[in-house]
């Protein structure tokens, strides 16, 4: 095994620090957060910390820095307090991905992609056209990190739009029948395949050490 | 596509919302946490809320419920800061799972399991053998999250180990190449194949729409 202490961490170029560390809690979810200011310029940006927080009420959270990638997207959630969440499925990878290359201010993804804008219902901000799971959701709270200047976003799941084929009839919604990815690191895109659903873990249910 | 509002959302019966809302925010990173008590109690629990927070000073968060869910990790926790974190790869599905199962207090899950505990240099807190990363980790803050009574543990990154053959040359971590497993809801496990690594996205350098 390679081993990497704190001080040897410190020691690698920032780029080799950013792959190693980027890539050494697990895959995380692919999203893009879609907005829109109140003067109505859209956003659409790739996030990969989007993560469950709790199902009653229905929760997520997601962490940024302010001081350097997507500003847009905080300052348009800022503004009027509506989101989306959009899941990248296989073929939305390039599109999504090219969502985090630097633009000036107030330019558009969504004109600068093959990505469109749908709007639903009266929500403010803009879904992603074509993603299998797309999420309305309104920025509840922030908190933020002292540790290293991040901010992490609190935020309630108010519509959930699920393509058909995915949801079972137990509310679980098998996200390989989207073709939904996983983000490995900064910049690898993976496809899950589903080995198993596990029955609810009871005391003495398994085979114990011999 | 299906849709459900807050109204609906509210009004489904809890296994259905609990996975719905699980397994709406997209894969999830699988690790089992590795603690042990200052009078030597070893505990080992499956999380799916580990996320990279920062690279430089490189850090960690997740989510836990004080008052259900793994008491034991964040008791041992609080007692000495030490935690460890130790990827689920595909033939530990089962054994992982079920250190979700409710045990009393102080019952190890090492002792209920076929997973065993290793230590490495003097860190006070147990590997899982076995896992093709396993990461030391320093327990730096906690922040209430007050909208679900969640707590968000911060933490130091202070060791990484990692199999060999998974360590790219630019530092990059090719989670397939150790059968690391991604978490669909509560209970899916599902094996990602990598698709392909992109290049660091720049204005201008994708094919817009005609």
């Amino acid at each position: 095994m390679q081993h990497f202490n704190t001080d040897d961490i410190q020691g690698l170029s920032k780029l080799y620090r950013l792959n190693l560390i980027n890539s050494i809690t697990g895959y995380k979810s692919a999203n893009m957060i879609g907005t829109k200011s109140n003067s109505g310029e859209e956003n659409v940006a790739i996030f990969s910390s989007i993560t469950h927080l709790g199902s009653n009420p229905p929760l997520l959270h997601f962490t940024l820095r302010p001081n350097t990638v997507p500003r847009d997207t905080y300052k348009n959630i800022k503004e009027n307090y509506f989101f989306t969440v959009n899941h990248v499925s296989l073929g939305q990878i390039d599109q999504a991905h090219h969502t985090s290359a630097k633009y000036d201010e107030n330019i558009s993804e969504f004109d600068q992609t093959q990505l469109e804008s749908e709007y639903r219902l009266d929500w403010h901000a803009p879904f992603v056209k074509g993603s299998p799971i797309c999420l309305g959701c309104r920025y509840l709270n922030e908190y933020e990190i002292k540790e290293n200047g991040c901010v992490l976003i609190i935020a309630a799941i108010e519509h959930v739009f699920v393509e058909d084929q995915l949801l079972q009839a137990d509310g679980w919604v098998k996200l390989e029948s989207g073709e939904v990815v996983a983000i490995n690191g900064l910049d690898g895109y993976a496809l899950p395949q589903l080995q198993k659903r596990l029955e609810y873990a009871r005391p003495n249910d398994i085979i114990k050490k011999p």
